[in-house]
């Protein structure tokens, strides 16, 4: 690849005003869909590829999606033996797949790593990583909450015990300081949502009294209003999940009271990272880096830029 | 803006295997070229406008330089007239400039910007961050040296007290720590030429033997190098800038022993954050959040990459 972006680059001069048509071939390498966020991940891949491959004549896009890392590991060996220029990889598990990245790498294809960061995330594995912001997923909401209802008792649903979950924590925490939010419980639903809809029902026998739910993930947001909805219970007043689902939005967008924001972790990242690494690979400007992608606070007002009706998330 | 970013979100449902060519409008505001560094900024974002323009045909791209704060403020006026749909912004000086930025912004606005953060950098400013890493770029070189030479005496020669030189020289001392590395003295070269030179020859009057130079600015470099040769000594094995200068760059190309390496803080990050912004209108991918790009390490193995014989800087 970096001998292809010389050529490019010193070819630009002549060709400066037209379109560089050059044949360039992009492997992007997926998580099957096994839930919500991954399958909008999957959406977004594939809507990028066509937009870029519209964009810039020569490019070629491959989208593979993979269940596991062992045939993730499979899946890069493939698009290696295709010639690719430059990867975009979102790991299923990010550790067992470095050395099968650093192989990609190491032969010179640039690497552009999504989301998921191996314990040692440096540029000895990839040139660009593109992630969402965990501690701020946690302090927009904290202090969405806080501004609103200064005095909220809150129960908070847990991811599981990893570190993007201590991050978010953090970041609510962070974000509600100052005011007189009391933090009734905090329990682990993994993410899952019908784990978060049972640790909802416990908190609805434990506590009779709860002003706001904050969960930090749209799947375990389903799970609470369920619960919620189930209990007949009037006082609380809503929920703030995370990530920005369709159907969260969607609430969100319509103005329903129990889903009055949300706060973006969007599947559309790796689209980002696809968009960069064409840069890269057309326009030679540096990509090489760290792209933390904001947690937007998703408003009635602003809804409608994050709405996607044609994903499955 | 996010209207329209709309309407294409929902248009490519309809268009998706064809380019959307819808009429777009990108301001880029930046400073004059007063010194090498601010060359490269003008001499990329036209670059970049060009390429953008050929791979978007719907898309015009307007880059202004400006002198000074004034200038630079009536610029944004004269590009809000127009009705941009985004702006790139490099400040001359940001502190000054943030009420007119945040007025485009306000107005609906992308707002990209560029290297110079005012001193609340938050997202009432900009919606992208786009900046080179100062903590690296000292970082990096401070390994570099420390690998090389583990026991060397080096000379440092600082920018301003400012805290981005504050940034490179803490870098640097995380960069160098467990070495043996003793460092004999830090002066202020103000990120200048001439006084680069002067700092040096105290340097070599005050010291009878350097190995290394850390100057970690290739505008000074020149002037150490100067200083170096004339005073004819052969102690002194090689100097590390930083930026990715052309003349610096084509000295690692050559293998030039001197400047075996450097350091990049690329001036053609203005079109990353082009890039990025069209890929905003365009695209409709998260763009919002903080790019940091890479200090990468340019060796003889890499340097062509970073090589723009038509560029000024």
């Amino acid at each position: 690849m970096k001998k292809t972006v010389l050529a490019l680059a010193l070819s630009s001069v002549a060709f400066a005003s037209s379109a560089v048509a050059a044949d360039m071939k992009i492997g992007v390498s997926i998580p099957a869909a096994d839930h919500g966020w991954t399958a909008g991940v999957v959406y977004h891949a594939n809507r990028i590829a066509e937009k870029l491959e519209a964009a810039y004549p020569g490019l070629d896009v491959i989208v593979k999606t993979s269940a596991d890392p062992g045939s993730q590991a499979n899946a890069l060996q493939d698009l290696a033996i295709q010639g690719i220029d430059a990867l975009v990889i979102l790991p299923t598990n990010p550790d067992p797949l470095v050395n099968a990245i650093k192989e990609v790498k190491n032969s010179g294809t640039f690497v552009a790593l999504v989301d998921r960061a191996p314990s040692n995330n440096d540029t000895s594995v990839r040139d660009l990583y593109v992630a969402g912001n965990n501690y701020g997923l946690g302090e927009v909401a904290g202090k969405y909450i806080a501004e609103r209802n200064p005095d909220a008792k809150v129960v908070v649903i847990r991811g599981m015990p990893i570190p993007i979950d201590q991050a978010r924590q953090d970041g609510f925490d962070a974000g509600i300081a100052g005011s007189d939010i009391e933090v009734l419980d905090r329990q682990f639903g993994n993410w899952n949502r019908d784990d978060a809809f049972k640790v909802m029902q416990d908190y609805l026998t434990k506590y009779d009294h709860i002003d706001v739910v904050w969960c930090q993930d749209d799947d375990m947001s389903v799970g609470v209003l369920q619960a919620i909805e189930q209990s007949q219970r009037d006082d609380i007043q809503y929920v703030v999940g995370g990530a920005g689902s369709k159907d969260m939005i969607k609430r969100v967008m319509d103005g329903d009271k129990m889903i009055p924001v949300d706060v973006l972790y969007p599947p559309a990242m790796v689209g980002t990272a696809l968009a960069m690494t064409a840069a890269a690979l057309y326009d030679n400007v540096p990509t090489a880096g760290v792209y933390t992608i904001d947690a937007t606070l998703v408003t009635p007002e602003n809804a409608a830029d994050y709405y996607f009706p044609d994903s499955p998330f």
